[in-house]
Parts: structure tokens; sequence; C-alpha cells
């Protein structure tokens, strides 16, 4: 059998990180959505970076990083700014027709309130896979459900108290739509 | 001669990250003064994380990645939000008496004059090695130095038209002073 290096795959579980289809997913989504706003000049949100613990680099090979670990995130993943005001959120994906609340981390529940304490505009975005729906909450709602000393928040509440993001084609999933009409009368 | 583990150091320039005597660095600095912010729920300001191109990950050890590069960060170093306003700011050491603009990237400051034209707050933060001195430069005034075709921003520029960063004991560095007296009736 022929392998398109020239070697068989090792078997130590090594594995190249793989890039395609990305497309599909939510962060691609978004990522592209936060391109289109700020080549528009409507809004300038940006992905942090992964945080990774760097441990050996090997100066020999062009700063080759050869051992490092991936740490967790201290805040969300996503924060900018919109009309003046600082935008910061945390998406994330549910197979099921529920959001377990083990997806997002107390302490990014912690930012997400501090931030809207302090005048920014905070927010969850969850996305269905099974119905391809994407939903933005804002930070009160998911405050009010925490108190419920729940596991999960139904889809359901999302519909009731989240909003249906619209999907488009260049904004891909156009979240300011929705903070416009929420906060509209602060921009 | 005997080796602290036991070995002697390769030759292969695969060097293991110091992070000793990094309280001395202004990035270290920024951190403690950030994380005293953030303690008094003064401001929520982060440094973002470095971004690493993760090339290949050892799943077998506990998510070891075994091949990643640095990347050039696409924003600025530093944001966050103080009483309800945008911040945004990157910060750079010099060792001699001028601070040279290669330090910085075009695209930074590119991102800087955006956040700026958007409502938001953006400086550089640059530490005067030889003086121990900090200064904050307004992006609007890194502009008008700019228009000159210039190399190098001397430290006399810095001195008329920056602003000189108290040092103090919690707030290490309390660039938040200065950010009051420039925008305190707006804040």
């Amino acid at each position: 059998m022929k392998y398109p290096l020239g070697k068989k795959p090792n078997n130590k579980k090594e594995k190249i990180v793989n890039y395609s289809n990305r497309g599909m997913d939510l962060e691609s989504d978004i990522n592209i959505t936060n391109e289109y706003y700020r080549s528009i000049e409507k809004a300038f949100i940006y992905k942090k970076p992964t945080p990774i613990q760097v441990v050996k680099v090997d100066y020999s090979k062009s700063k080759k990083i050869t051992e490092a670990y991936f740490k967790e995130s201290s805040t969300t993943d996503y924060n900018g700014i919109y009309k003046g005001k600082y935008i910061d959120f945390e998406a994330k994906v549910t197979n099921t027709l529920s959001f377990p609340l083990k997806n997002i981390k107390n302490h990014q529940i912690t930012h997400l309130i501090k931030i809207k304490e302090n005048g920014g505009i905070s927010f969850i975005i969850v996305r269905f896979e099974k119905k391809q729906e994407n939903y933005l909450l804002e930070t009160e709602k998911l405050e009010q459900i925490l108190n419920d000393d729940i596991k999960t928040i139904k889809l359901d509440f999302f519909k009731n108290n989240g909003y249906l993001i619209p999907i488009k084609y260049k904004e891909r999933i156009d979240y300011l739509e929705i903070i416009d009409k929420l906060y509209g009368d602060i921009l």
C-alpha cells in the first residue's frame, strides 16, 4: 500500500491537525462573520488565540515549538468593539436538544457577568447542531436560569428567552442584528 | 561536571523556556496591574494569548503538542473594558532613548486607529528601559508623528506628547490614572 508521504502512518497517536471542513463549524462561521463586519468597518471583534503553555522551543529550526500544552482560557473566546460598546461572548455547540451547562466553565460565566455589570454587552451563542439553529442568549437570562440549579438548558428556554440568529450570505451568523434590536437605543 | 538533571545539555539549541525574572519585564508588570484592577473590579483588561499554529499533537501524552509555530498577532496584545468603554493597547520596550517604529507592526497601528475611530480608547505603552520610565501615547499622537515619515520616535516626543505612567505598589503601572485624566469627562 502506498501512503501519500511515502511512509506508513506511525502508531504513536501523533495526529496532524486537520483543518479541512472547518467551514462547517460554528467557530469558522463566527470568524467569517467577524471578518465581514471588519471589512465593512461595522465592528472589530476577534476570536482570542487558544492559550498554549510553551515548554520547549527548537531555535535551530525557525523557532519550532517541540513541547507545549493547551491551557484553559481565563476569559471567553470573543471580544471587541461595536459602535463604541465593548462586546464579549462565548460560543458553544450542542448535539442534543438541550445545552449542558458543563460545556461552559464557571469562571467564564463569572466573566460574562462582570462585563455586563461594568457596562459591556455580553452573551452566549449556542448552536443546536440537529436543528441547524443558532441562538443568542443574554448574560442576564443565563443568570436567571442558573438560579434554578439545573444541569442543562432546554432548547425551549432559548426559543422563549433568547434570539434566533439570522443566517445570511456574507455575515454568516448576523448576531449584531440581534444586538441592534436589543440595544439599539443606546448604540 | 555535574548537571542538575544528571545529563549534559544537548547541543541542538532546544531551549527550556525560562520564566524566572519575569517580574522585571513590562508584560509582567502590566499583567500584575491588570490583575489588581480586576481584583478591585475597576477594569477587566487581559493580555491576549500569543497566537500559535499547532501542527502535531500527541494524544497518548495528555495532549502534548509536539510541533507548533509562533504566528504573528493580527491585533494588539491587550484589550478589555473600563467604565463601560472599550480599551485597546500595545506595549513595547526600547533599550535606547528612542523608540524604533519597526518594533510595532503596521497592521497593529491600523488596528489602533480603527479602534479609536469606532469610539474605543486606544494607545501604546512604551518602556524606556534605561530610564525605567513608561509612557502612554495616544493613537492620535502616534498618527501625527507617523506623518513625518520617521524611523524612530525620540524620548522627547513621548515627554512632550505622551504621559509618564506613575509607578505604584499594587497597580504597578497605573495607566488607568492617565486614562482618567484624558477621558474623565466621558467616563
